[in-house]
Protein backbone atom coordinates (compact mmCIF):
# COMPACT_ATOMS: atom_id res chain seq x y z
CA UNK A 1 0.00 0.00 0.00
CA UNK A 2 1.58 3.48 -0.83
CA UNK A 3 2.48 6.03 1.69
CA UNK A 4 0.53 9.10 -0.06
CA UNK A 5 1.06 11.55 3.26
CA UNK A 6 -1.78 13.40 2.14
CA UNK A 7 -4.96 12.33 2.34
CA UNK A 8 -6.36 14.76 -0.33
CA UNK A 9 -4.18 12.86 -2.56
CA UNK A 10 -4.74 9.44 -1.73
CA UNK A 11 -8.47 10.50 -2.20
CA UNK A 12 -7.98 11.64 -5.54
CA UNK A 13 -5.76 9.07 -6.47
CA UNK A 14 -8.76 6.74 -5.13
CA UNK A 15 -11.40 8.50 -6.91
CA UNK A 16 -9.35 8.49 -10.60
CA UNK A 17 -8.64 4.30 -10.26
CA UNK A 18 -12.07 4.06 -10.18
CA UNK A 19 -11.89 5.00 -14.19
CA UNK A 20 -11.48 1.92 -16.79
CA UNK A 21 -8.75 1.57 -17.70
CA UNK A 22 -6.82 3.80 -14.91
CA UNK A 23 -4.71 2.09 -12.21
CA UNK A 24 -3.16 3.50 -9.53
CA UNK A 25 -0.04 4.19 -10.80
CA UNK A 26 -1.55 6.82 -14.31
CA UNK A 27 -4.13 7.71 -11.32
CA UNK A 28 -1.28 9.28 -9.44
CA UNK A 29 0.89 10.53 -12.33
CA UNK A 30 -2.35 12.50 -13.49
CA UNK A 31 -2.69 14.02 -9.92
CA UNK A 32 0.49 15.11 -10.11
CA UNK A 33 0.09 16.70 -13.12
CA UNK A 34 -3.11 18.50 -12.17
CA UNK A 35 -1.29 19.51 -8.68
CA UNK A 36 1.60 21.45 -11.21
CA UNK A 37 -1.07 22.77 -13.71
CA UNK A 38 -2.47 26.05 -13.59
CA UNK A 39 -5.27 27.11 -11.04
CA UNK A 40 -8.11 27.33 -12.98
CA UNK A 41 -7.33 24.30 -14.76
CA UNK A 42 -8.20 21.68 -11.96
CA UNK A 43 -11.08 23.70 -11.20
CA UNK A 44 -12.60 23.66 -14.80
CA UNK A 45 -11.88 19.77 -14.77
CA UNK A 46 -13.56 19.05 -12.09
CA UNK A 47 -16.97 21.24 -12.92
CA UNK A 48 -17.00 19.60 -16.10
CA UNK A 49 -17.00 16.04 -14.77
CA UNK A 50 -19.62 17.18 -12.67
CA UNK A 51 -21.79 19.00 -14.62
CA UNK A 52 -21.70 16.02 -17.58
CA UNK A 53 -23.05 13.69 -14.85
CA UNK A 54 -25.69 16.23 -13.11
CA UNK A 55 -26.97 18.29 -16.14
CA UNK A 56 -27.02 16.09 -19.25
CA UNK A 57 -30.24 15.12 -20.77
CA UNK A 58 -30.98 12.24 -23.20
CA UNK A 59 -32.45 13.21 -26.16
CA UNK A 60 -36.81 11.98 -25.56
CA UNK A 61 -37.65 10.86 -29.43
CA UNK A 62 -34.19 8.96 -30.05
CA UNK A 63 -32.62 8.88 -26.74
CA UNK A 64 -28.98 10.03 -28.02
CA UNK A 65 -27.25 12.28 -25.62
CA UNK A 66 -28.66 15.95 -25.35
CA UNK A 67 -28.51 19.24 -23.69
CA UNK A 68 -32.08 19.49 -24.00
CA UNK A 69 -35.37 17.01 -24.37
CA UNK A 70 -34.78 17.06 -27.30
CA UNK A 71 -31.09 16.74 -29.41
CA UNK A 72 -29.43 18.32 -32.16
CA UNK A 73 -30.27 15.77 -34.98
CA UNK A 74 -34.01 15.60 -34.17
CA UNK A 75 -34.17 19.24 -33.97
CA UNK A 76 -32.55 19.60 -37.54
CA UNK A 77 -35.18 20.04 -40.12
CA UNK A 78 -32.59 19.65 -42.64
CA UNK A 79 -32.30 15.50 -41.38
CA UNK A 80 -34.34 13.22 -43.06
CA UNK A 81 -37.33 12.09 -40.89
CA UNK A 82 -38.67 9.08 -42.97
CA UNK A 83 -35.10 7.35 -42.49
CA UNK A 84 -34.45 6.10 -38.99
CA UNK A 85 -30.39 4.37 -38.47
CA UNK A 86 -31.07 1.77 -35.46
CA UNK A 87 -27.35 1.87 -33.02
CA UNK A 88 -26.72 0.01 -30.01
CA UNK A 89 -24.81 3.32 -27.99
CA UNK A 90 -24.37 6.81 -28.70
CA UNK A 91 -21.06 6.58 -29.23
CA UNK A 92 -22.12 4.37 -32.77
CA UNK A 93 -24.18 7.71 -33.54
CA UNK A 94 -21.22 9.76 -33.39
CA UNK A 95 -19.02 7.22 -35.62
CA UNK A 96 -21.90 7.25 -38.30
CA UNK A 97 -22.16 11.30 -38.11
CA UNK A 98 -18.30 11.37 -38.54
CA UNK A 99 -18.86 9.46 -41.73
CA UNK A 100 -21.09 12.76 -42.76
CA UNK A 101 -22.80 9.76 -44.88
CA UNK A 102 -26.17 9.88 -43.21
CA UNK A 103 -28.66 12.19 -43.61
CA UNK A 104 -31.27 11.00 -41.42
CA UNK A 105 -32.23 10.66 -37.66
CA UNK A 106 -30.98 7.81 -35.07
CA UNK A 107 -32.85 5.83 -32.54
CA UNK A 108 -30.24 4.48 -29.91
CA UNK A 109 -31.47 1.32 -28.56
CA UNK A 110 -29.15 1.33 -25.31
CA UNK A 111 -27.75 -2.19 -25.42
CA UNK A 112 -28.99 -5.39 -27.62
CA UNK A 113 -30.63 -8.11 -26.93
CA UNK A 114 -28.13 -10.46 -24.71
CA UNK A 115 -29.62 -13.22 -23.00
CA UNK A 116 -25.99 -14.32 -21.39
CA UNK A 117 -25.84 -10.68 -19.55
CA UNK A 118 -29.90 -10.86 -18.82
CA UNK A 119 -30.97 -8.38 -21.40
CA UNK A 120 -34.07 -8.49 -22.59
CA UNK A 121 -36.32 -6.32 -25.44
CA UNK A 122 -37.39 -4.57 -22.41
CA UNK A 123 -34.21 -2.96 -21.27
CA UNK A 124 -34.43 -1.32 -24.21
CA UNK A 125 -35.35 1.65 -25.86
CA UNK A 126 -37.24 -0.76 -28.30
CA UNK A 127 -41.06 0.53 -27.55
CA UNK A 128 -40.06 3.83 -28.11
CA UNK A 129 -38.84 2.71 -31.92
CA UNK A 130 -41.60 0.48 -32.89
CA UNK A 131 -44.24 3.95 -31.18
CA UNK A 132 -41.67 6.01 -33.92
CA UNK A 133 -42.81 3.41 -36.47
CA UNK A 134 -45.96 3.51 -35.81
CA UNK A 135 -46.88 7.48 -35.52
CA UNK A 136 -43.99 9.05 -37.10
CA UNK A 137 -43.70 8.52 -41.29
CA UNK A 138 -40.82 6.58 -41.15
CA UNK A 139 -39.74 4.59 -44.49
CA UNK A 140 -37.13 3.25 -43.71
CA UNK A 141 -35.09 1.79 -40.50
CA UNK A 142 -31.20 1.01 -41.45
CA UNK A 143 -29.86 -1.74 -38.95
CA UNK A 144 -26.56 -0.53 -37.62
CA UNK A 145 -26.12 -3.26 -34.90
CA UNK A 146 -22.95 -5.33 -34.36
CA UNK A 147 -22.45 -7.99 -36.52
CA UNK A 148 -23.05 -10.92 -33.63
CA UNK A 149 -25.50 -13.14 -32.86
CA UNK A 150 -26.58 -10.59 -30.08
CA UNK A 151 -26.98 -7.95 -33.59
CA UNK A 152 -28.77 -10.32 -35.66
CA UNK A 153 -31.14 -11.16 -32.82
CA UNK A 154 -31.67 -7.79 -32.14
CA UNK A 155 -32.26 -6.69 -35.69
CA UNK A 156 -34.29 -10.02 -36.25
CA UNK A 157 -37.02 -9.09 -32.88
CA UNK A 158 -37.51 -5.32 -34.21
CA UNK A 159 -37.94 -6.65 -37.68
CA UNK A 160 -40.57 -9.13 -36.75
CA UNK A 161 -42.25 -6.36 -35.11
CA UNK A 162 -42.16 -3.67 -37.33
CA UNK A 163 -42.86 -5.96 -40.29
CA UNK A 164 -46.44 -5.36 -40.49
CA UNK A 165 -46.52 -1.55 -40.71
CA UNK A 166 -44.86 -1.50 -43.97
CA UNK A 167 -41.47 0.06 -42.96
CA UNK A 168 -38.77 -1.13 -44.70
CA UNK A 169 -36.00 -2.99 -42.88
CA UNK A 170 -32.24 -2.48 -43.77
CA UNK A 171 -28.97 -3.78 -42.34
CA UNK A 172 -25.26 -1.52 -43.15
CA UNK A 173 -23.84 -3.43 -45.35
CA UNK A 174 -21.34 -6.00 -44.06
CA UNK A 175 -18.07 -4.25 -44.87
CA UNK A 176 -17.19 -3.59 -41.23
CA UNK A 177 -15.09 -6.82 -40.24
CA UNK A 178 -17.34 -9.14 -38.57
CA UNK A 179 -16.97 -9.12 -34.82
CA UNK A 180 -15.85 -5.78 -34.97
CA UNK A 181 -17.15 -2.58 -32.85
CA UNK A 182 -18.65 0.13 -35.34
CA UNK A 183 -16.57 2.49 -33.55
CA UNK A 184 -13.17 1.28 -34.51
CA UNK A 185 -13.67 0.78 -37.96
CA UNK A 186 -12.13 3.16 -40.24
CA UNK A 187 -14.70 6.03 -41.61
CA UNK A 188 -14.61 5.20 -44.77
CA UNK A 189 -15.79 1.79 -44.57
CA UNK A 190 -18.50 3.13 -42.04
CA UNK A 191 -19.28 5.08 -44.60
CA UNK A 192 -19.56 2.69 -47.08
CA UNK A 193 -21.58 0.57 -45.37
CA UNK A 194 -24.58 2.97 -44.73
CA UNK A 195 -24.05 3.63 -48.31
CA UNK A 196 -24.35 -0.02 -49.70
CA UNK A 197 -27.25 -1.20 -47.10
CA UNK A 198 -29.30 -4.62 -48.16
CA UNK A 199 -32.74 -5.24 -47.28
CA UNK A 200 -33.47 -7.32 -44.36
CA UNK A 201 -35.12 -10.78 -45.45
CA UNK A 202 -35.01 -12.25 -41.97
CA UNK A 203 -32.62 -15.09 -41.00
CA UNK A 204 -32.63 -17.58 -44.02
CA UNK A 205 -34.31 -20.80 -43.66
CA UNK A 206 -37.22 -19.05 -41.45
CA UNK B 1 -13.82 16.85 -35.37
CA UNK B 2 -16.47 14.62 -33.75
CA UNK B 3 -20.02 15.50 -33.44
CA UNK B 4 -20.81 15.31 -29.73
CA UNK B 5 -24.64 16.61 -30.02
CA UNK B 6 -24.12 17.56 -26.37
CA UNK B 7 -21.77 20.89 -25.01
CA UNK B 8 -21.58 19.54 -21.96
CA UNK B 9 -20.12 15.90 -23.06
CA UNK B 10 -17.93 18.20 -25.50
CA UNK B 11 -16.43 20.26 -22.68
CA UNK B 12 -15.83 17.60 -20.42
CA UNK B 13 -14.00 15.73 -23.37
CA UNK B 14 -12.04 18.50 -23.99
CA UNK B 15 -10.57 18.77 -20.18
CA UNK B 16 -10.31 14.77 -19.62
CA UNK B 17 -7.94 14.66 -23.08
CA UNK B 18 -5.89 18.03 -21.67
CA UNK B 19 -4.14 15.11 -19.16
CA UNK B 20 -1.09 13.84 -20.43
CA UNK B 21 -1.44 10.12 -21.50
CA UNK B 22 -5.52 10.50 -22.12
CA UNK B 23 -6.21 11.00 -26.14
CA UNK B 24 -9.84 12.02 -26.99
CA UNK B 25 -10.81 8.48 -27.73
CA UNK B 26 -9.78 7.54 -24.16
CA UNK B 27 -11.46 10.46 -22.45
CA UNK B 28 -14.73 10.11 -24.41
CA UNK B 29 -14.75 6.22 -23.33
CA UNK B 30 -14.51 7.53 -19.87
CA UNK B 31 -17.00 10.33 -20.12
CA UNK B 32 -19.25 7.52 -21.14
CA UNK B 33 -18.52 5.65 -18.37
CA UNK B 34 -19.11 8.60 -15.92
CA UNK B 35 -22.74 9.16 -17.39
CA UNK B 36 -23.30 4.98 -16.49
CA UNK B 37 -21.72 5.39 -13.48
CA UNK B 38 -23.73 6.25 -10.14
CA UNK B 39 -24.96 9.64 -9.54
CA UNK B 40 -22.44 10.25 -6.60
CA UNK B 41 -19.49 9.56 -8.31
CA UNK B 42 -18.57 12.05 -10.82
CA UNK B 43 -19.11 14.30 -7.85
CA UNK B 44 -16.87 12.46 -5.82
CA UNK B 45 -14.50 12.30 -8.24
CA UNK B 46 -15.14 16.10 -9.27
CA UNK B 47 -14.32 17.43 -6.18
CA UNK B 48 -11.27 15.40 -5.29
CA UNK B 49 -9.96 16.45 -8.16
CA UNK B 50 -10.64 20.21 -7.36
CA UNK B 51 -9.84 20.01 -3.33
CA UNK B 52 -6.45 18.58 -4.26
CA UNK B 53 -5.46 21.42 -5.99
CA UNK B 54 -7.31 23.58 -4.06
CA UNK B 55 -6.57 23.06 -1.19
CA UNK B 56 -3.34 20.30 -0.42
CA UNK B 57 0.06 22.09 1.17
CA UNK B 58 3.54 21.14 1.06
CA UNK B 59 5.65 20.95 4.03
CA UNK B 60 7.31 23.89 4.96
CA UNK B 61 10.08 21.69 6.01
CA UNK B 62 10.91 18.99 3.64
CA UNK B 63 8.42 20.35 0.76
CA UNK B 64 6.87 17.17 0.41
CA UNK B 65 3.27 17.14 -0.05
CA UNK B 66 1.14 17.36 2.94
CA UNK B 67 -2.59 18.01 4.50
CA UNK B 68 -0.97 21.02 6.48
CA UNK B 69 2.17 22.46 7.22
CA UNK B 70 4.01 20.15 8.55
CA UNK B 71 4.02 16.86 6.82
CA UNK B 72 3.40 13.49 8.63
CA UNK B 73 7.06 12.28 8.21
CA UNK B 74 8.55 15.01 9.50
CA UNK B 75 5.79 15.29 12.24
CA UNK B 76 6.62 11.94 13.54
CA UNK B 77 8.93 11.96 16.18
CA UNK B 78 10.06 8.35 15.75
CA UNK B 79 11.69 8.99 12.43
CA UNK B 80 15.35 9.92 12.77
CA UNK B 81 16.05 13.84 12.59
CA UNK B 82 19.44 13.21 11.77
CA UNK B 83 19.44 11.78 8.60
CA UNK B 84 17.76 13.84 5.42
CA UNK B 85 17.49 11.67 2.04
CA UNK B 86 17.57 14.58 -0.34
CA UNK B 87 15.02 13.54 -3.78
CA UNK B 88 13.73 14.88 -6.87
CA UNK B 89 10.12 14.86 -6.05
CA UNK B 90 7.49 13.81 -4.09
CA UNK B 91 7.04 10.74 -5.74
CA UNK B 92 10.49 9.59 -4.93
CA UNK B 93 9.14 9.83 -1.01
CA UNK B 94 6.93 7.97 -1.92
CA UNK B 95 8.87 4.98 -3.88
CA UNK B 96 11.12 5.18 -0.67
CA UNK B 97 8.60 4.87 1.66
CA UNK B 98 7.48 2.15 0.16
CA UNK B 99 10.61 0.11 0.95
CA UNK B 100 9.94 0.59 4.59
CA UNK B 101 14.02 0.50 4.35
CA UNK B 102 14.24 4.34 5.56
CA UNK B 103 13.88 5.54 8.82
CA UNK B 104 14.98 9.57 8.55
CA UNK B 105 13.16 12.37 6.94
CA UNK B 106 13.56 13.93 3.60
CA UNK B 107 13.87 16.71 1.81
CA UNK B 108 12.45 17.52 -1.63
CA UNK B 109 14.34 19.81 -4.48
CA UNK B 110 11.53 20.13 -6.60
CA UNK B 111 13.32 18.72 -9.67
CA UNK B 112 17.44 18.98 -10.39
CA UNK B 113 20.21 21.10 -11.94
CA UNK B 114 19.08 21.14 -15.69
CA UNK B 115 21.04 23.88 -17.55
CA UNK B 116 19.17 22.50 -20.93
CA UNK B 117 15.97 22.95 -19.28
CA UNK B 118 16.64 26.10 -17.55
CA UNK B 119 16.30 24.93 -13.87
CA UNK B 120 19.00 26.70 -11.75
CA UNK B 121 19.74 25.78 -8.02
CA UNK B 122 17.88 28.56 -7.55
CA UNK B 123 14.80 27.43 -8.83
CA UNK B 124 14.94 24.55 -6.37
CA UNK B 125 14.44 23.92 -2.60
CA UNK B 126 18.51 24.22 -2.24
CA UNK B 127 18.42 27.05 -0.15
CA UNK B 128 15.89 25.57 2.87
CA UNK B 129 18.14 22.55 2.63
CA UNK B 130 21.33 24.41 3.23
CA UNK B 131 19.28 26.10 5.55
CA UNK B 132 18.53 22.41 7.47
CA UNK B 133 21.70 21.36 7.65
CA UNK B 134 22.88 24.50 9.53
CA UNK B 135 20.18 25.42 11.91
CA UNK B 136 19.11 21.52 12.64
CA UNK B 137 21.56 18.54 13.74
CA UNK B 138 21.95 16.63 10.85
CA UNK B 139 24.47 14.06 10.77
CA UNK B 140 24.36 12.61 7.46
CA UNK B 141 22.10 13.58 4.36
CA UNK B 142 21.73 10.66 1.53
CA UNK B 143 21.66 11.80 -2.06
CA UNK B 144 18.68 10.08 -3.46
CA UNK B 145 18.82 11.34 -7.12
CA UNK B 146 18.75 10.02 -10.90
CA UNK B 147 21.94 8.58 -12.10
CA UNK B 148 22.15 11.02 -14.69
CA UNK B 149 24.40 13.91 -15.59
CA UNK B 150 21.67 16.33 -14.02
CA UNK B 151 21.54 14.22 -10.97
CA UNK B 152 25.60 14.31 -10.46
CA UNK B 153 25.45 17.50 -10.70
CA UNK B 154 23.05 18.22 -8.34
CA UNK B 155 24.48 16.41 -5.85
CA UNK B 156 27.85 18.11 -6.24
CA UNK B 157 26.60 21.09 -6.27
CA UNK B 158 24.93 20.39 -2.85
CA UNK B 159 28.69 18.58 -1.69
CA UNK B 160 30.33 21.56 -2.16
CA UNK B 161 27.64 23.63 0.00
CA UNK B 162 27.53 21.64 2.84
CA UNK B 163 31.24 20.03 3.28
CA UNK B 164 31.79 22.49 5.71
CA UNK B 165 30.01 22.25 7.68
CA UNK B 166 31.06 18.28 8.33
CA UNK B 167 27.97 16.68 7.59
CA UNK B 168 28.40 13.12 5.96
CA UNK B 169 27.26 13.13 1.95
CA UNK B 170 26.09 9.76 0.72
CA UNK B 171 24.72 8.93 -2.45
CA UNK B 172 22.74 5.49 -2.59
CA UNK B 173 23.70 2.28 -4.21
CA UNK B 174 23.61 2.42 -7.72
CA UNK B 175 22.06 -0.82 -7.74
CA UNK B 176 19.19 1.20 -9.79
CA UNK B 177 20.35 0.67 -13.19
CA UNK B 178 21.71 3.79 -14.52
CA UNK B 179 19.18 6.11 -16.13
CA UNK B 180 16.19 4.56 -15.09
CA UNK B 181 13.78 6.99 -12.77
CA UNK B 182 13.44 6.15 -8.88
CA UNK B 183 9.71 5.52 -9.21
CA UNK B 184 9.75 2.33 -11.62
CA UNK B 185 12.47 0.84 -9.49
CA UNK B 186 11.26 -2.80 -7.88
CA UNK B 187 11.47 -2.51 -4.11
CA UNK B 188 14.10 -5.28 -3.25
CA UNK B 189 16.53 -2.88 -5.08
CA UNK B 190 15.61 0.10 -4.27
CA UNK B 191 16.07 -0.80 -0.77
CA UNK B 192 19.35 -2.02 -0.57
CA UNK B 193 20.31 0.32 -2.49
CA UNK B 194 19.34 2.49 0.38
CA UNK B 195 20.84 0.41 2.99
CA UNK B 196 24.42 -0.18 1.17
CA UNK B 197 24.46 4.00 0.37
CA UNK B 198 28.39 4.80 -0.25
CA UNK B 199 30.16 7.99 1.32
CA UNK B 200 30.36 11.05 -1.56
CA UNK B 201 33.83 11.75 -2.57
CA UNK B 202 33.49 14.33 -5.21
CA UNK B 203 34.13 13.58 -8.91
CA UNK B 204 36.64 11.68 -9.63
CA UNK B 205 40.02 13.33 -10.55
CA UNK B 206 38.55 17.07 -8.91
Amino acid sequence: MTEYSSKLLEQAVDRLSRLPGIGRKTALRLCLHILKSENGEAKQLGEALMRLRDEVCYCKTCHNIADSDLCQICANPRREAELICVVEDIRDVMAIENTSQFKGRYHVLGGIISPIEGIGPSDLNIDSLIQRVQTEKIREIVMALPATIEGDTTIFYIYKKVKDSGVLVTTIARGVAVGDDLEFADEVTLGRSILNRVPFEGLTGK
